[in-house]
This record gives structure tokens, C-alpha cells and sequence, in this order.
């Protein structure tokens, strides 16, 4: 396909004349749905012949590194990612500024004074404030769960309350990290510990974003780190022995005032109706342990091959594909925020919204926020991606970056990928280039871009 | 058989006589092995039904924690594992003071601080020196193996030298933690880190001993640590890509005066033959990281149950059967030096010495370092074993803190395991109790004690 450039538009009309002749005739009604299969199959195999995305998130890991808001990393993963873009040939590349919270970490340590001295592993939780200078020193109280701090809510105070809770899928554990500390400073508590939101640990810390009470609750702002599974086992069980747990916690981070930051943004013009506008991406800002790899270096590197791929096969689809690199997904989304703010007048010309943020792990297909003949139409035309998997449209969520537009009748579409380890990287140092396989990097390219492209490519349109 | 008891003989002499007669006449030659497998089975069937190993190495964790030579938890352990064989009701409970390598670790940190500043977590190698006051930084060599040093060598001189040698088995990787650090200061490097000796990693750093050059070679002794998997293959895929790397470091790590420390034995004296000794072993010093529940807690807590069981059950064999915890197994063997030279005029009476320092996975069955009529008596004897999947009998390395006692021809039996995941833990903050299966420490329990048993029991010497 690469002999068919933009320029020969001819020669594609007259392909599309012959193709039908040279079908066999026991193939039912060869056409446009025919057409586009082949088209999909075009991408498909040149994406699974092809290392360049996996190559590129190589680079944004080694020569980028971890990308917190209001950090040099996401300083030079703008830099990185618009240059990438515009050697890709990309159209209107640019840049849209966004203010975004800047915590910092800091400096962080930690050792268990009783029930013997040893040092602790803690990594602090985004959005926590520091220790007081010098740190803290208090006795241990170990729970399990919200309500078992209910019921010792006197052994509480003055304690550093540590969250044991065990992992019961993501979004049940979470809760911990996201209102542990909260919970605890409300019961009395100095500082608050959880065990990592994970499913396996190698003695892994995990961080993510904590959330303080409203101020006008006035719950004090305690601070809350995560500690390995390995050290949150084992003080539970020392606690349930009757030993006397006592740590010493030292946390440098600190809440600066709010950075710029921006969304980076490029585009494959359509080549017939160019305002109409497939919208697809995934987050540039991450945390600021490992080089995050998965989370979401992927869904950068994704969203960008999608366009860049196009852009090679010479297939300029008739809508703009627009690739978006959201800042702030994992604090407080400005970036899909200050989005739907800037761009609400040409939002009814939002087709179709896909994120991907699930991790590079083997394709499942995508999940869908609209209505029916949306999820129907869109089976339809994932029916080519069969063979890597991906042919599943399934209801459901469709990524936190697009969720403001989708919230405002764009349909969105979320990537799915069978990520079973996900949560042993999420958020930890360990989420890192070596965690990748090129061929998952590679299915998902085909599955992507072959699906946007269907969306930017069809007659009917999807909306 | 609990009513079988050492006082009655008699009784187990009138059933040795009756069983004969109630065996089955259509299988061959029932008597004395029929009767051994009769024991092995009960002894399999107690343990299968018991979990005190797996609570006691939870108790090793719990309470007493990671045992490095000279701490305040290899004495815990010392007290510990002596109060527990004395609870157990052994014989001859005591310590035998051994001297033993005093390495401190103090404290450690690095930055990397090209091609961006970020933490780097090291972990220092057992033995290594410190850092000069306030740390050391150098730019960074980073070599794949000790060939490219050899060819690099005139970019050593004033760096550190970071060894991102690949997992090839323990055996060959383990090279670049042992002979690393001398080999970089050969070529004039100023400290070493290495990868960290695993095949799977999440984020995790390992440590084990290192040593120096011969003192007459004359080669500067130079700081060694390990750094993750994830960031020696980052550093190396940035080295490659032509980015500057540069390290700070600082490692308080210290060598001390040697220091007392102690294997601690305890016996279940033979009912016959008690000057005959069945030797079964662990060794009770670790590392410093983690709680080191599978090197070698659980051996340590092997030998102890083999022991406590068979005293449970009543069935005191004819030999004894004497439990033997290893002082300085990680460093420099002083444990196992010393037993040789203490019990030299005894070894004629050791008829065995098992070593069990593989971890706590299924059971794989013996390797036996001993002459092949020994292995064939073993085989034999091993025979109930089968479902327990541990009845094969293969020829190799016994153990190291027995090796000296086997190097004076006592048959020395190595406990095998099926061990895939254990590098991952192995020398690791990982290496922690949620890390054991109930079901493999039970089954293990029951494969090594039915073979002491049996060893012990059998009228005919093994050796």
C-alpha cells in the first residue's frame, strides 16, 4: 500500500472499481465494507511488521524518564513528544497550556524503631504533605479496613494509623491510598501508612494520588506514604503478636503553587472533511518513580503511532485524526478539563474519543461510552481485528482524560488490553521499559489505528 | 502411633512380630521394610496434618527477623532457636561459640545525576567498604560483562563501573557480585555496582557477598552494591544511546572486629545406637534484608521439625538424630569450619549429614554427595517418598556448611526443591514470610524427616 499516496486518489477510485471484479463470486456483497477491511488489513500488517512504536516509547523512557506535573521529566516530554510528532509529519502540532497542582516529593525515609530497629522502605503518597522538620516518631496502630479504625477509634490518636488492607481488586483497595489519611487524621491520627495497591509485590512500593477533606471540614492534613505488602504483613502480624510497633517517618514533599503544564497535540488533517475530528490519546504526565512505561508511556506512544502510521501508508482518512497527550491525568485532570473548556464549540464535530491507559499487555478490544447504535456500529467495524483479538466492543468506561468531552456527547471508547500484571507496575519503580513486549506494543498499534482509522475513514459517520 | 512410646519396647518388638502375619501373603517378603515404609507413612501423615513448621517460621520472622552475622537478630535467632529445641523437648540443647565476619551496612543512598537527577536505590554487598566521607561521584562505565572491561579498560580509570550483566543462571551471574568489585579496581574504577542477581525483578535489590583481591595483589578495595534490574537496564540503554551518566553515592558499610556468634544444636538421642549421629541442618545466619524466610529460615526450621515431629510421635529411632543450625553460612562457613574441627573424632560416627538451603517450594526430592552405594541405599529408602514427589535420589552438591564434614567422607544429602521463583526472593527485602505455602513447608517437613527417620532407624548403616 505504500504506492498509494494521497495524490493518486484516482488510482484508489479505479482500485476500488476493479477489486469487486477480481472478488470471488461466492463472497457476498464485496463493496465498501470490503474496502475497509482491506484497508484495516493494510494496517494491521505493516503495524505488526513494524518496532517503531515500541522503539519511540524506548525513547521517551530513556531519554525522558518520569514525568510529573511540574517536573522537568514533563518538561521535557512536551519537548519530546511535539518534536516526535512533528518529524512524524504530523499537521498543526502545538502545544495548549494548562495549570496544574506541583507537589514535590522530596527527600523520604523511614525506619521501625520497635518492635527492633530497622530501616523502613516508604514511598509518599501525591498530594501528601511532608513530616514536620525532623520528622515524626509514633506508635503504630494496624487495621485492616475502615471499619476496623471505627471501632479502635480510641487507640488512634496521636498514632500513625497503618492501612493493612488487603488487595480486593483495584478499585476496592484504593479507597486506602485515595482516603486513608483522611480517615485516619479524623480519628486522632499523626500520619497515615497503607500497604501498596497491588496484587504482587518483590518489596514494591506503589504511589498514587491521596485526597485531604475539604477544608472546611477542618480534618488536619496528616502526612500518608505507602509501604511494601512484605513490611505491611509483617507489622500486622507483630500487631496481632502484642509487639509494640513504633516508626519514625521523615517526609520532605511539599505542595508548591500550581505549574504550567500543557496538552501536546497533533494532527492528521482529514482529507474530506477535515473538521470533524477522531480524537485519539493518552496521558504525558505520570508519577515520578520508574519511567512509566505503562503508565501511560503507552497510551503516548499509541496514540501518536496511530497518526504517524497513516501518515506513512500515505492513508489520509476523510475526518482529522487528532492525537492528544493529556496533562494532569494523575492529579486532577486539568488537562481533559482545560480540553473540553477550549474546545467546546467544535465538540458536536467530535466523532469519537479513545483513550488508552491500561498498560501495553495483549489487545481485548475497547469499551464504549454512548449509546447502542454507537457500540453497534463500532463492532461492526472492529470485526477486522479479530485475529489480534481486539474485535470485543464491550459497554462500558472509556478513560478519565476524555470523560469531560464524553460527558458532553462525545462517544468515547476505552482500550482494553488483558493487563493482568498491571497493578505489580502501577505507579512503582518498577513500571519500566524491560516490562514491555514489543509484540503486544505492536498488536495494539494494529488495533488502534485500524479502528481509528475505520471511525476517520467511514461514509456514515459513527455519531 | 502415638501410643508407641520409647518405654515400651516390647510392645514395638511384639508388633514387629505380629505385622508379618497380618500382611497380605500375596506381596513379596513383607518385614523389616514393610515396616520402615509403615513408619515413613505415619511420619508423612502427621506432618501433612500439621502446621506448627510453617507457624514457627512465622514465629522466626515475626519475632526475630533478618540474622546477619554480629546483629542483634542473629542473637535473637540464637535464644530463639535454643528456647524453641528445649520447648520441643530435645536433648543436649547448647550453642557452640563460633567467630564469625562483623560487616555493618550503615547507611546507604545514591542519586543518578546524569543524564537527569533522580534517587537510585543501592544496596550495598555484603563485605564491601564504605564510600570515603560524604559519598563518591564519578561518571559510569557500564560493561555487559568482564570481557568488555577487558576491552574498555582504559574508560575505567576514575569511574564506576556498573556491571548490567544479564541473568544466565545463578551460578555464571553470580560472578559479577563475587569478583565484580576486584575486577573494576583492577582497571582503576572507583566503585562497582552490579545488577542485581535475579531472573525477575519489581524494582527489587539484591545483595550477597562479594570479595576482595588476595591483600599481596595490591588492589584498591572499592565500594560494591546492586541496583534493580529496571535500573541497570536503563542505565545501560542510556550509556549505549551516548548520554553522560554520573553517580553519587554513599555507603556507611564498615568491617568490625570479628564477632561471637554460634551454631546451636539439639538432639533426639538414638534409643540404640546413640553414638551414631544423623545430622540435619540449616543455617540460622541470613542477610540483612527481608526476614529471610527462605534463606534459610526455612531450613532452620526444617531440622528443628524433624526432630520435634518424630519426639511428637514417639518414635525415637535407633541412631541419633542430631539438629544442627549453621552460624555463618553467608560470609565466610565459620559455622561449618568450626563443627569439623570441634567434632573431629566423631565424624566416623556420622552416618549422614543432611542440608536444607533451597527455599520452601514442592519438594524434588535428595542430591547426595557420597559414594553410589549410598545413593542406591537412599534410593531404597527414599522409596515412600514418591508421593510426596520427593523419592529421587540424584548425585550432586550436598550443602556448603556440611561440605567440610562430607569432605571427610560423611555422605552428605542435599534437600532439592522445586524453586523456580526463588531468585527472586533470594538475598532480597523480598525473601519475607507471605512468600511460603503452608502445603510446601508441611510437605517438606514430611519428605525430610520420614529420610532422617529412616537413615536413623534403618538396621543397616548407610555408611
Amino acid at each position: 500500500m505504500k504506492t498509494i499516496c494521497i495524490q493518486s486518489l484516482a488510482a484508489i477510485i479505479a482500485l476500488g472499481m476493479i477489486l469487486p471484479l477480481l472478488a470471488s463470486p461466492s463472497t457476498a456483497g464485496p463493496g465498501k465494507d470490503t474496502d475497509m477491511s482491506e484497508a484495516m488489513e493494510t494496517i494491521i500488517a505493516a503495524a505488526l511488521a513494524d518496532d517503531h512504536a515500541y522503539m519511540r516509547l524506548g525513547e521517551l523512557c530513556d531519554l525522558v524518564g518520569a514525568r510529573l506535573n511540574g517536573s522537568p521529566g514533563m518538561d521535557r516530554a512536551i519537548a519530546f513528544t511535539q518534536a516526535a510528532m512533528r518529524e512524524d509529519g504530523l499537521d498543526n502540532v502545538h502545544t495548549e497550556t494548562v495549570m496544574v497542582p506541583h507537589w514535590v516529593r522530596g527527600e523520604e525515609s523511614a525506619r521501625v524503631l520497635s518492635p527492633w530497629d530497622r530501616k523502613l522502605e516508604i514511598l509518599g503518597l501525591g498530594g501528601s504533605v511532608g513530616t514536620p522538620e525532623g520528622g515524626l516518631t509514633a506508635d503504630v496502630l494496624v487495621v485492616r479496613d475502615f471499619d476496623e479504625l471505627e471501632t479502635r477509634s480510641a487507640e488512634a490518636e496521636g498514632r500513625i494509623v497503618l492501612f493493612a488492607s488487603e488487595w480486593n481488586g483495584y478499585g476496592r483497595t484504593v479507597q486506602y491510598r485515595s482516603r486513608g489519611a483522611q480517615a485516619a487524621a479524623r480519628h486522632g491520627a499523626v500520619a497515615c501508612l497503607i500497604r501498596s495497591v497491588t496484587d504482587r509485590s518483590l518489596s514494591t512500593t506503589h504511589t498514587g494520588i491521596m485526597r485531604y477533606a475539604d477544608p472546611e471540614e477542618d480534618i488536619p492534613r496528616i502526612p500518608a506514604a505507602a509501604i511494601t505488602v512484605e513490611d505491611s504483613e509483617l507489622l500486622r502480624r507483630q500487631a496481632q503478636r502484642g509487639l509494640p510497633i513504633r516508626i519514625h517517618m521523615e517526609m520532605g514533599a511539599r505542595i508548591l503553587p500550581d505549574a504550567a503544564s500543557a496538552n501536546v497535540i497533533g494532527e492528521l488533517r482529514g482529507r474530506e472533511k477535515p473538521e470533524e475530528i477522531v480524537l485519539v490519546s493518552g496521558h504525558l504526565d505520570s508519577w515520578d518513580v520508574g519511567t512509566c512505561a505503562h503508565d501511560d508511556g503507552t497510551g503516548v506512544v499509541l496514540a501518536m503511532e496511530c497518526a504517524r502510521l497513516l501518515k506513512t501508508l500515505d492513508m489520509r482518512p476523510r475526518r482529522t485524526i487528532r492525537v492528544v497527550l493529556w496533562a494532569d491525568e494523575e492529579m486532577t485532570q486539568q488537562g481533559g478539563r482545560a480540553y473540553l473548556a477550549g474546545h467546546a464549540d467544535e465538540l458536536p464535530l467530535h466523532i469519537a474519543a479513545l483513550e488508552s491507559d491500561s498498560g501495553c499487555f495483549p489487545p481485548a478490544g475497547f469499551s464504549v461510552r454512548a449509546d447502542s447504535t454507537v457500540a453497534d456500529r463500532l463492532r461492526e467495524l472492529a470485526a477486522p481485528l479479530a485475529d489480534l483479538g481486539a474485535a470485543a466492543i464491550v459497554p462500558g468506561w472509556s478513560g478519565v482524560d476524555t470523560s469531560f468531552i464524553v460527558a458532553e456527547g462525545v462517544p468515547g471508547i476505552g482500550h482494553r488490553v488483558h493487563n493482568d500484571p498491571y497493578f505489580g507496575y502501577h505507579h512503582s519503580p518498577a513500571d519500566t521499559f524491560d516490562k514491555i513486549e514489543p509484540g503486544d506494543m505492536a498488536a495494539n498499534v494494529a488495533a488502534i489505528t485500524a479502528l481509528i482509522y475505520a471511525i476517520a475513514e467511514a461514509e456514515e459517520s459513527l455519531r
